[in-house]
């Protein structure tokens, strides 16, 4: 599997009265397989994983898979805080279509989930996957570390091809990609450092605006792998505003509002998330106009 | 409803191989109602709720339900992450026979959790649920603070009925007590601070360590009650060391390692939580034996 | 030494210049010593010692001196980064006529200030000093944590006799108390705690509030001597609003313009700090006016 | 003035009874000079600049002036917490040879140093300056953060040239580049985030390993300007593990400790930090035998 590329961590769609809408869904699914995306990842963080039932989890990855031809990759976020419910969670998964899950660590009893405690975790974990799993680090956000020994050690499973890593601590991504092997993948999470991820040697990235500005983001991809570091920067000093403003700024409500504002099918979050304000949708719009015309024109036609 | 008293926030029993084991949990409420508890607590933090599916969750109330008389209160946790989520698990809490929920806010999402989100979840929560609603206040541990000032607006609520505050900021405790209505329940759940909080008006008490040594808790209660505060500061003093190690020194594993030391049947941890060390058990068997005969005599009788 | 009471950590006055206006910080001693405060704390936080030069801070003392009859305590901020500069700052303060010496921990390299590292530093400052050595804990604004084991340890030097506690975590002032000798002194430096930390044997108190309305915080102190709960609760509900908009709530700056409220001469914070903004002291006044007649009546004519 | 290039933040040693040790301060400097380094950075927080008294700051900056030609840059850390006591030090910084003066922000009163009091802090400072003014941002060690938007506000004074920023958030410094006129100097104070950080555009570096291994420092800096970054990153990867050891690893025990194995004299920190232990030490040795013969091959013949 080539994790080489950009993901959008896909945000689920609800309606006014707080369902699942596949109907939005699918025509996402649609659009973004228009693109050079190289895959898609349900049930993130972005995706409002927490907020969705067991059963609305299975089918939407089963739906989505519809829309991904097998080219593509499509992962599914399957972390629960039991491990035993991890290992099933990424049972239903693989079932459903998944080629590989991406695994946050447990959240409850943090001062447990000492770096054995994780081991031992993820080990039963990618044991029980029948698909292979991909290890999530998002410290500032789960309250949990992975630290860089214990990913090092992971690399080790068969099973275990890669990590999601979602700090913006260039230096510790850096360790990462120096301290495993060559064919462990590192996608990053964190589009304001994407280009800097790059050059350090990350594999590829989940990041949330390639929801709604996909192009911008696999150009900047390209033109690293191409060795046009100033094009590259250029790209990231562009997207960097818009990138911060669905994530850090105002999240997923304003990640839903830009994807709308961009032609996609947002939604409604899910309560207790508020949809975004009209002051941010505004500024939104004016994030979207600004990109420039060389980095995603055909993007921001929506928002006009 | 009379939270005047101790709870304990129980433990759930889990097999060698990971199953809730509904037999021990059964011996456990026995005994536990042959003391003078409250009432008792399921599905809290230290009942590895996080741990349980739905239906475990569900049939872990109505075992506990045939186990405690009327005269005594049962309160099952009922939060989840997103709002419908978690009036759903409030009216089922009911109909399997909860007498109130305890509702711990949403973890998702942290920094979209503002004073206004919360306000907006716990009054959905509230106007969803046939029982009445117990705030959970544990900052440190869930990541988001619920603000003196959303608290008292949440006591006009007719249907939230009090607070569970676990922080151990004793102004805070004394402003949430002195800021709400004379009938709005504010019970506290660490025990180390369990004396200083009565003094400034606390109710009640959810407490840990009421798992395992329920009377020299209850003794301390019914102490300040009297206005023997030599005697309830002795017994805090008394306490704290043991109270401390199953709580914030060694968690859950810990709890249930003393439980079981002290004659109750603790049972295994859930993965990836592991079981207590030799090391830590021997502490805990050696903090038991120190429980000073006027404490709590009867109850380490298991630990010699 | 008898710490039993209550103790303002004084502010310092600066006029509109920005120099140490001497004369009316005599015109405060004296009023402070026309009460029953137990005695003086200068050079302490709020009294922005971070910002004075040794020759200001040595002056300081030797004109406190001057106004605080030898039956009152006259105790000195005397903390440095550097162990060599600390002892030097308590020899300098002891020449200048301070009872004893208050010694946060060194601030500069926190990582570095280990245990050892912090047992190292203060039983050379208290070999050092000629005059007894409190420590002081406030690990929220120092950034560095004196954990009790290490207070326990130090309090075996025969010249550190006691701790000022700043935190509000009273668990930890109950393992402080219970753990260290009966005549170690702790004495805390939170009043919206007072009454609990007074509960579970706090020696007494060095609270900002003292410096403007110390008669009611002494009368709380009297209260829980002579084991009258109620009366104390009372008074530290009363207190607290105040108490708290001069310290976490709005500051030096809050506290001076109080002073000046009060009827003292608070004087102008240093740059970077800035005068309290019109807003505040209106705040300020009506927190004044509004502290019931009984508990402090006499202490806001001015902010009438 | 030029601060494209690689500048220590030079420790400063002191004899095993405490004193500054200038001589073997001098014939450090001498040797540094022989190098390719920029400039040099004395009084910063690798300076244990905390520790030293006022005349033996001024005293050092003037002895390191001796040896530094009027075409390298020698910068002294002036910062204090009083504004006016930072005005002071800058004007004695400058009187003593400094070309110009480094400022971290003032750490007392965190809370009350909000945006507005820092861009009063600053803009006194820089007109008090006869030199220009670095700002210095280091949130994780200060406990104050200066927000992008005032570093933005404060580059528009006339004699604020430019920011070191040592905290290692990729995006954050590539914000401080793009949002800053051309020629505002963004220096970094994190060797493993270098290569990074010039990708994105920082001009320059202050890291602490430039005190033992400058040479390699300076040709990453040389392999990112001629666009060599596959150079860069293998420079990179050489050198992070000792960058990070003399620095989060055991800080500047561990510092001098390398310096002296690499040939300079480090010797001793001051009181209370202590000297590296034998087993950092024996660490320290290997790293530095490690480093590959091409990243800094002249510069490991003493830890040999």
């Amino acid at each position: 599997m080539d994790y080489r590329g950009i993901f959008p961590p896909v945000a689920t769609p609800f309606t006014a009265s707080g369902d699942v809408d596949f109907n939005a869904h699918r025509a996402n699914v649609a659009r973004w397989m228009a693109t050079r995306l190289r895959g898609l990842v349900v049930l993130g963080s972005n995706g409002e994983a927490a907020y969705l039932a067991e059963d609305e989890a299975e089918r939407l990855i089963a739906v989505t898979r519809e829309g991904v031809p097998r080219d593509r990759l499509l992962v599914a976020g399957t972390g629960r805080d039991a491990t035993r419910a991890t290992g099933d969670a990424c049972r239903r998964a693989a079932a459903a279509g998944a080629d590989a899950v991406l695994v946050r660590p447990p959240m409850a009893f943090k001062n447990q989930m000492t770096p054995d405690a994780l081991l031992r975790h993820y080990t039963a974990v990618a044991d029980a996957s029948p698909v292979p799993v991909l290890l999530y680090n998002f410290a500032s956000a789960f309250g949990v570390n992975l630290a860089t020994e214990t990913i090092v050690q992971l690399a080790g499973h068969p099973n275990i091809i890669g990590l999601k890593e979602s700090g913006g601590d260039i230096a510790q991504i850096g360790d990462q990609v120096a301290r495993t092997p060559a064919d462990f993948v590192v996608v990053v999470g964190s589009a304001p450092s994407l280009y800097a991820s790059l050059c350090v040697g990350a594999t590829g990235a989940i990041v949330a605006a390639a929801n709604l500005i996909p192009e911008p983001l696999i150009d900047l991809f390209d033109a690293v792998a191409s060795g046009d570091h100033p094009r590259a920067l250029a790209l990231q000093r562009a997207l960097t505003p818009l990138a911060r403003a669905v994530t850090t700024g105002w999240g997923v409500p304003a990640l839903k509002a830009a994807m709308t504002l961009a032609g996609y099918q947002g939604g409604f979050p899910r309560a207790p998330l508020p949809p975004a304000s009209d002051s941010v949708v505004q500024e939104l719009r004016r994030l979207l106009t600004d990109l420039p015309a060389s980095t995603g024109a055909s993007h921001v036609a929506a928002a006009r």
